[in-house]
């Protein structure tokens, strides 16, 4: 894929924002449209990013911001890959070539980072909730803004909006929900919503809805006239739209459905909304990637992509890719594995998975929370269930990991992607809590593969295993194998050494052996190096030995360290009295920000030389 | 509330079970669900438990056991409140009068207890994910069985439900979903899905549907035409049913409403549904607490029962009681206190405070994802939201905690009710998991009051903080005061002592106390004693104070040993190389089933004498 440079640009030049764009006049917005969509491009081609929502919500957000006062009016954006065009539109046209990078603006809404963002996101289906907690706020204090979410059609499907639009009726305040339908989520949308969905937009009612919205609008400038129009309108807009469906009988008001890319019909459509005193949905369709042709066309692959330097390097085998091809073995030789997803099928990269056995692969949408209940299910009744789900999302199925898989000690697999830290995708996507979380999770059993080899023998014993295991993996390209041959699933022990063991599992290892190989240039001694691979049961008599014969311990992970596995070891030293000192790395109580992966390892005090440094009082000793 | 006693009953003696209720005449039925409910208010009546939704799913149980084969056939009970009668008469009637006692029959189905029961649950709107699991498994195991999902109307709006249902039509599966309508959750249900229910109820279809299948059942001896009869019957209720509804645009066919009352027309329907060979949703509609005039005149009274034991001693105040006191006199001075519960009003004693500030009590129904980002909404927009959640329901809603609430570090107060061992709900409704989960979130505070004076300067603390936090309480009374004037919110030591410290948080205080009554008597030395108060932050400067002081220092808390305070407090001892031995005590790698509080203090080793033990080996020095 190439991008084409900047050139000379008419309106996105330094200064440009949102008061200049209210100032445009409308026939000056579809060439606007196609600036943002060229600064688009060019900024994730080089950075990374979310390309294809972004590009398919430029003229939603140039309305938005010409038709609500988005310092005063709180427009909400759900999960926030389609906020790309607010944030350049918004003020931050000076600063979104450092969209993603350390101290740049961020991927998602932040309200740390502008007054136009309203609520921080990045995982899906928060937007109607918090927009309600807005609206009744507003009620309460007596205040007359408006509030607007802003939502896809996949994120609809999530539990999370479906509770939320269920109270919307309840609440009986003012509310806009803008439903952004391009017809996918990051893989096309999954159920019987999305063929609700699909119905209305083709329904006939299409082009009478245009046609009465266009009527009224004709007799805006009339002032006077405004209210009575308007009126009738809203009697003939609700007459006309059938057949009925999900959201009339939810009590909230549907109209639609419009065309997403037509600035001016949804400049009207947000003008009649305003004066609209319920709550009320608006149904735009819209093209995902649109006017980036190879988008268009593909629109899974352009959904995120990776920043150029990624995807220039040679491509190496990931993790994702050695997870779903292990998996894959065993449902060669067994009937019963089925593969299940939450709209991940790319990212995981299970395609291979699914083309090969497409009765046992099963893609739920944007639903972790029905995919969890659902391996249980499946488990009860016979099959092995295997959950491809990222760390961070695994956050929204804590319960029925707990209450319907751990309890009944189902034989269901996690396979817990982009665990630890994730990079530019910041905060939101850390996978820092499953290690503290799952630990306390009774049944359950936890494993960190520093290398493919680990990988497979973890695998191979969770395809067995009568009970849940938790299997954690990066982001990112396998590394080269550690040490070959262990067979046992315990603790191992890499490297002998003198006065201190560095003790990791998962990615810290390799950080772990990198320190060792300078101790002593640091003039340290030479540390053991433990890759510890299973989190949950500890072994606790190789942790007494290391205990025994180490004076200083040193615990590194990517997870918090508040409940982590460091905190495990050390209690069981505090338990038995054991002599050894514990010193645990990992990720303080702080949310993670964006950056490079290296970059957050040093906000977390997770390198080399942090490392070392818990050498600091040895060195002394072992130069005396 | 008078219970009457047993008297002769005529069908439910020994031996009565599934065979024998399948042999029974359709005129009998009706005496026999008398003799039903007859049991189940004798036995909730002394041992408390749920009363009205069983209830009033009397005669739909009867129905299902003798139109489906419960060993065969997965009949999987939503929740399980309504699972009394299923239990009674599949072959558990002799130990029926053991309900929710320790070692008895569990309130909720147990696939360890009976072969009749087919999917563990506690917490609402699974059975339709575990069914569509066991669906899926049948299909590709080749099997041929019915499942069925039986699910009451308020677990239908919590977005798992929604999720499932989302999913039904993509599966293509034969499946039956019976949903148990009776017009309340705990509290009267909420929202838009309920308004569209009611409609249904009440829509003129009714009596046209019953005269279709009536019609239809009238075909059914003939055999041979049968099959003809049904197609024709089902293009009829299929054109009967109007207006549109929720389930038909989800793809999912819709049956209904039926009398849930009438068993003759139950056992019809269910003969139709087991020949479909589609999704289908059967909608029966029922009157909780049934047949016991008192718990239908007031059935969210009698929604759960208290055992007699607790009903019949002199009424003492209770933690939820002052919990929402507390809330309710911020409420009175500050109009930005909003109060919010998710179908717990009762459960969290917030009645005072809905009937004072009805515009300011948020009751979302069974929906704690959305609770918890509606209030970030109303944080971000200017209110302070108060929740009242119970322990066990967090664990639906902590990606919302992490990601919505803690994120932005907005003031929400959570006020985690039930927290610890909570008796006779048994595995699903442990408290055990919010302060291991709870430690690893950023941002996030956490208290536990061991009496009424530090719930106080807790919720007034939470009150004043700009961010967010947790305070956990557990069931039950209110204890004594322990110590009055305490400011600051650090720990504080309670007692001194020699040679060993006792340090817990919330109920284990007290029976850190009663340890150290007893300790002269067990010839130790007298123990000191820490309230911990805060958990997190943890006041580092007073634990390693405590560290350095006392050889042998033993946390007691009610939660789960990984990831609880005990673990931060040994994990500090381990790192600065404090002498002291660190004991823990809490709740060991299990799920911790039924019976009463004690017994679940004895399982966990966290009685008086488990305290104790901790200091076996200071014994000998002490008297040396």
């Amino acid at each position: 894929m190439e991008m084409t440079g900047a050139g000379e640009r008419k309106f996105l030049r330094a200064g440009f924002g949102v008061s200049r764009l209210r100032a445009l006049p409308p026939d000056s917005l579809d060439a606007l449209a196609a600036e943002v969509r060229e600064l688009i491009t060019e900024v994730v081609g080089e950075n990374g990013g979310h390309l294809g929502s972004s590009l398919g919500a430029v003229e939603l957000c140039i309305a938005l911001l010409r038709k609500f006062d988005p310092l005063e009016d709180r427009i909400i954006f759900d999960v926030g890959h389609q906020s790309y065009p607010y944030k350049i539109l918004s003020d931050r046209l000076e600063r979104f070539p450092t969209l993603r990078a350390q101290g740049g603006v961020s991927g998602f809404p932040r309200r740390a980072e502008s007054p136009f963002d309203h609520f921080d996101t990045g995982h899906s289906s928060t937007s109607i909730s918090a927009a309600l907690g807005y609206a009744k706020a507003r009620d309460l204090l007596e205040q007359r803004h408006h509030v607007v979410a802003v939502i896809g059609d996949a994120s609809l499907i999530n539990g999370l909006a479906f509770e939320a639009l269920n109270h919307v009726k309840e609440t009986q305040t003012r509310l806009i929900i803008v439903l952004n339908d391009n017809k996918h989520s990051i893989s096309p949308r999954v159920g019987g919503f999305a063929t609700m969905l699909a119905r209305l937009s083709t329904s006939t009612s299409y082009n009478k809805i245009k046609f009465a919205v266009k009527e009224c609008c004709r007799a805006l400038p009339k002032g006077d006239a405004l209210e009575k129009t308007l009126e009738g309108i809203r009697g003939q807009i609700k007459s006309l739209v059938k057949p009925q469906n999900i959201f009339d009988e939810l009590g909230i008001n549907y109209w639609g459905p419009f065309d997403g890319h037509n600035i001016g019909e949804a400049e009207m459509i947000f003008d009649l909304a305003r004066r609209y005193d319920r709550p009320v949905l608006l149904h735009f369709s819209t093209v995902k990637g649109k006017g980036f042709p190879e988008a268009e066309r593909n629109p899974t692959k352009y959904h995120q992509m990776a920043p150029r330097s990624e995807r220039e390097s040679p491509k190496a085998l990931t993790w994702s890719e050695a997870a779903s091809g292990a998996v894959e073995r065993f449902a060669q030789v067994d009937g019963r594995v089925v593969c299940l997803t939450a709209a991940m099928e790319t990212g995981a990269r299970l395609e291979n998975f699914r083309a090969r056995f497409p009765e046992r692969f099963f893609d739920v949408g944007i639903a972790e929370s029905h995919m969890l209940t659902l391996a249980a299910g499946m488990a009860a009744g016979g099959l092995r269930p295997w959950v491809f789900i990222y760390s961070t999302f695994l956050q929204r199925a804590m319960d029925q990991l707990t209450h319907d898989i751990a309890l009944q000690n189902l034989p269901v697999v996690l396979m817990v992607d982009r665990a630890g830290l994730v990079g530019a995708d910041g905060e939101t996507h850390q996978g820092l809590l499953d290690v503290a979380w799952g630990r306390a999770v009774p049944n359950l059993e936890i494993y960190a593969p520093a290398d493919e080899p680990s990988l497979r023998q973890m695998t191979a014993h969770a395809a067995s295993r009568q009970g849940p295991t938790l299997l954690r993996y990066p982001r990112g390209p396998l590394p080269r194998v550690l040490c070959t041959g262990r067979e046992p699933l315990s603790p191992i022990l890499l490297r002998d050494g003198e006065e201190w063991a560095l003790v990791g599992h998962g990615v810290t290892v390799r950080i772990l052996l990198e320190a060792r190989e300078l101790a002593a240039c640091a003039g340290l001694p030479t540390p053991a190096i433990v890759d510890l691979r299973r989190l949950k049961p500890l072994d606790i008599d190789f942790i007494d030995e290391i205990l025994k014969h180490y004076p200083t311990v040193a615990v590194a992970e990517e997870g918090y360290l508040a409940g982590g596995v460091g905190e495990a070891i050390a209690s069981r030293a505090a338990e038995t009295g054991a002599a050894a000192t514990v010193r645990r790395l990992g990720a303080p109580d702080r949310f993670i920000p964006h950056g490079t992966a290296a970059q957050q390892r040093e906000f977390c005090g997770l390198t080399v030389e942090d490392v070392l440094s818990c050498g600091a009082g040895l060195s002394a000793a072992h130069t005396a």
